[in-house]
């Protein structure tokens, strides 16, 4: 920075967050494209590049590199940046003027209005030969060039001379040669992290472990959950996620239903961690060894399917830290340690951390060797229990931490709670968050919502993961539903975001409550479970359906695509998603309606395809298979319980030199 | 700060501009309300506060004072920081968590639940004991009710006890005390710059002193000019601005109509700065002495008149800075000092400063003291020439060097450039700015750009001061036009904005172009002009009654209370202002057509008004002083080039103990 600092103005950098405080998202492989607001009083010309490298991790640290911006209309100006790795990067903008180029456009509107230009032209050697000197240590040739017409505009001037000061070649080679001295550079440098395409492109599907006997009674193991493996790729999803596998609790264990007093046998909550067997760094003796929980994980990767942990920071009361780091938990006055507690309710199975305490800097390095020593076992994805009862700093130094150290860990962040927060949890780091999708029902509020977080500038560091249930959550909408309700719900789960998840049961249309709460009837939370894959009134099928459509479409594996379009029947919404190439176009309509078939007319977006009103297209309609003609916006379409969505792959028609061909 | 940084996420904090790098603008007296979005993790009651000082000018600097913010929905806080006085103030914004409200509400939850608390009140008695610890140096008493009520918890407990824990009383005390180590604070520093009233609320009158003899031919004087002031003040301006009064420069001085060789007797540019006789702090012999001068300013003071001065940083080349400092300005490489230019357009008679050359700060300094000079003689407000020729950063120092001794300085930005570049300038510092108001003529036009440049965020740092002409503009709707386009067009500058200004004969219907220019045929700028005041249809009174409607109605002097509503006219513009209390309101219709009568049908805004649509109301037509009574929203409109526009004071009927009254 010289004391010229300024002399270009360069505002509204976009895109940032907070004032460059946090990092925003993409996905490597694909780019950042930057704009900013650049200019200066007068008329210079000027040029401006982003300037970039990659920071993270370590072994691909890179020297800054520079990418040119170009000026668009009023003064606002855009480049791209590559993002070709994983990891953690640095931008900024810089500017300056280019004083050959300033020169040369007045020469030339001197010469133009026959003014003499003697003068000028002895101004046009001097910036030639500045730029020659700085050209000596890069370019010999260029350096040369520059030397030379600067020499020529020092003889008396011709016709000839004037050709050379004002060739565009010319300015070309100064360019190259700039005055930084006289550049501004954006203040603060910007981050972005650059995601492995997992962060915004998979489907999740949550199952214990030790119910994958599947009988209700016997404790099942990794061993057994591998025989769930082969489903579960038939159903399309490509990451699974187990709650905790630890140890479980035995003081103040609960009991079936969340009960006070455990009976024997009864298994606990695996979010009550850590016992005399180990505590986050352990595996439960019933799901196996570490040695099964490695096969478990290959054998999930040999089915195309990635492990994810549950990355739940509390403690059983009888976790080996509450005797070996008492400091790091809160007390009471009389010495005891604190249970959990969200008066009236309390949580005696579980201690907490006492998070900024003067144990801090210990426990929170404890804490991240919990999240490498399973990166270590394999694991690279992670869903975070409740974090936003934890400091929102904490998070913001573990995932950076991780991530300088691993770049492709991913974090969900587990959060139902005010919306500030939820997004304060995703700017501080979180991979993917949490939405409030699963209490969103009908038209408005779903487009409002989706609009909401899959656009900028949330969607710059939020990636809503839509679940239409959790172990946790039943809502009230698929409380004793028929099979419609599921059907639509997961239909828009996994076409609305291109990272969507749900728990298992739901393929079964689990939908027992207990009575009065959204939560599940004899939960799995607190028992084993007897699923039968094969329970009648299954929708495993229509599931598989739209995990294919999202694995053989691109547009549905795009995040920010999403587009609202106009049905004239509330109860049907219809959207629409296209990859930024163009390659790839879905139109989606669901009803809404689990109770009775609903019909609407379609206003299909016909410049948003690029398809002409007189133009024929073809629409393969996905969940029927069936593919038809389209001709013009309107489109009639009746949608029913049993089949309450229609997903349509667009293509067009393209001559090709012999024949008719299409292509999306 | 503590380690603690961030416990308290405060985001979004508003009005702010470019991440504080920049103040915003309000007017002493009125006050700044604060925004922020303040959360924490967790459920713990929070506590916000604003912090503000005041820091210029010196002799008013007061220590950091706090005012509360308030919760408003959804983790949004509000507060309100009073700006008693002229000058810069700074604030932010400061919160933390309420550890004795976060007890006292989790122990009433538990103590509802029937919960054992004992342990709990052990807790409170320590919170208690710290604030009592905390007070003891700020109030004897509140450290005694403190130190009591942490005693009797320490007690065995009794329901006494409970209700003694649990009283507000207490909370309130002990919230005064709180342990402000756990705060969080927003960083960075935020600005505002509270001007005095006139930033805002102005008729600016501009006119050649030179020509105040009013015969075209003898040069006028100060003396004269006193003799223009009561014709100014019945036209109702309170603002008259002078073009440059220094010496005139005599090489290459400009002859009537812009020629190239002056005849004898032309009296040159007042632009071209500088002669024998002295520069930028001396005055142009012909016009008269400092003592003719500070006469002029107050008289014109009697008038209730303010005198504004141009300030033109370019020299004629006879300008004593030229010999005295050559390195003040731009040299060509044969060591000639390089006049002005716009190539192919060149302002001989005009040399510029090297304004980032080697010189730089002893001419920075230099001109520093020029604005300090005609300060020091009584002128308060300056209108900038051309201040988009010249570094931006100039203008930054310089006007906060200037308001930090003289808050009560308006700078007034003379820039007809790029809208980001007229931003810029008023984000560095203008008081107002010039806008693209002369040349929007049509119904969307306008209020797209009225709406643009009159609402946050652009409002709060820039002042658009209308001008329908100025010496250098005659634009193209006011050429040869009849008086009806000179009526609307001065309609619309004095009262959509709060603050407006035109150049004399404008009054008058001037309107002689150079053929095929925007510019005045026989301008003023090259010659004297004979101002005949009475001259047939001159639209005198038409100005007059507008500029008492400001004065009479303060709606019309707030410059973002500005809102447009409907006519079914697209040549009639509707609109509204009304002041924050509501205790004035004016409604405007102005027809856009200086030709035909234009009949509309106006939708009045009922539930804007405050009026119930039974409700009847009075409205004061005040150009054609006309009382009506109205009922409803839709009121038809007769508008002609005569009586372009109609302009409404509404009052509201109030029924009183005694009788109806009306009020405002």
């Amino acid at each position: 920075m010289t004391d010229r600092l300024g002399s270009v103005f360069i505002e509204n950098v976009q895109p940032q967050l907070d004032a460059g405080r946090y990092a925003i998202k993409r996905i490597a492989g694909e780019s950042l494209t930057v704009r900013a607001d650049i200019f200066k009083e007068g008329h210079d010309v000027l040029v401006a590049i982003a300037r970039w490298r990659q920071v993270t991790p370590a072994a691909q640290q890179t020297e800054w590199a520079e990418v040119p911006l170009t000026p668009r209309s009023n003064d606002a100006w855009e480049g791209v940046i590559p993002l070709a790795h994983n990891g953690r990067y640095e931008y900024t903008i810089e500017a300056w003027p280019d004083l050959f180029r300033t020169w040369a456009h007045e020469l030339k509107r001197k010469v133009d209005a026959g003014r003499d230009v003697k003068s000028e032209l002895l101004e046009g050697a001097a910036l030639l030969e500045g730029a020659a000197a700085r050209a000596r240590d890069v370019s010999v040739e260029d350096a040369r060039t520059l030397a030379e017409a600067g020499a020529r505009l020092r003889t008396p001037p011709s016709p000839e001379h004037l050709l050379v000061a004002l060739s565009p070649e010319l300015a070309d080679v100064a360019s190259r040669h700039p005055d930084r001295g006289l550049a501004s550079r954006y203040d603060p440098v910007l981050e972005v992290f650059a995601d492995r395409e997992k962060a915004r492109n998979a489907a999740w599907y949550e199952f214990f472990p030790r119910s994958a006997k599947r009988d209700g009674k016997t404790h099942g193991t990794f061993k057994d959950a591998e025989g769930w493996l082969p489903y579960i790729q038939k159903l399309g999803f490509d990451t699974v996620y187990l709650p905790p596998i630890h140890p479980i609790g035995r003081t103040a264990r609960k009991g079936r239903n969340n009960t006070l007093n455990a009976q024997p046998g009864d298994v606990g909550s695996p979010w009550a961690i850590g016992a005399k067997e180990g505590g986050h760094k352990a595996i439960h003796p019933e799901l196996g060894t570490f040695t099964d929980f490695r096969a478990f994980v290959d054998a999930a990767q040999a089915h195309g399917i990635e492990v994810a942990l549950d990355l739940a920071f509390q403690c059983a009361p009888d976790h080996p830290y509450v005797k070996d780091h008492p400091e790091w938990f809160q007390h009471r006055p009389d010495g005891t340690i604190k249970t959990a507690e969200n008066p009236p309710k309390r949580y005696e199975d579980i201690v907490n951390f006492d998070w900024m305490g003067p144990a801090r800097d210990a426990l929170w390095k404890e804490l991240k060797s919990v999240v490498l020593f399973w990166v270590d076992h394999g694991v690279r994805t992670f869903r975070v229990d409740n974090p936003h009862t934890k400091p929102m700093q904490f998070w913001h130094w573990l995932i950076r931490e991780v991530q300088d150290l691993h770049p492709d860990v991913l974090f969900l962040s587990e959060a139902f709670t005010r919306p500030k927060v939820m997004k304060a949890l995703a700017k501080v780091g979180f991979t993917q968050s949490y939405t409030y999708f699963t209490w969103r029902l009908f038209k408005d509020e779903l487009r409002t919502y989706l609009e909401e977080i899959t656009q900028p500038p949330v969607a710059d560091y939020f990636r809503g993961n839509l679940w239409p249930n959790t172990p946790d959550i039943l809502p009230e909408n698929l409380q004793n539903a028929g099979p419609g309700a599921f059907r639509l719900r997961v239909a828009l789960a996994s076409t609305l975001s291109s990272v969507w998840g749900m728990y298992s049961g739901y393929e079964l249309c689990e939908g027992r409550p207990v009575p009065g709460k959204e939560e599940y009837l004899d939960s799995e939370k607190y028992q084993l479970v007897a699923w039968d894959w094969d329970r009648p009134g299954n929708i495993s099928d229509w599931i598989a359906k739209l995990n294919a459509a999202r694995r053989q479409h691109p547009a549905l594996q795009h995040y920010s695509a999403l587009r609202f379009f106009t049905s004239d029947n509330e109860r049907v919404l219809f959207y629409g998603k296209r990859t930024p190439d163009g390659t790839s176009t879905v139109l989606v309509a669901v009803s809404l309606d689990p109770y009775a078939p609903q019909e609407a007319l379609l206003h299909v977006p016909m410049e948003w395809l690029g398809v002409k009103p007189e133009e024929t297209y073809q629409v393969h309609e996905l969940m029927a298979d069936q593919r038809s003609l389209w001709q013009g916006p309107d489109v009639q379409v009746r949608l029913t319980p049993e089949q309450p969505a229609a997903v349509y792959a667009v293509y067009r028609f393209r001559r090709t030199e012999h024949a008719f061909d299409y292509f999306e």
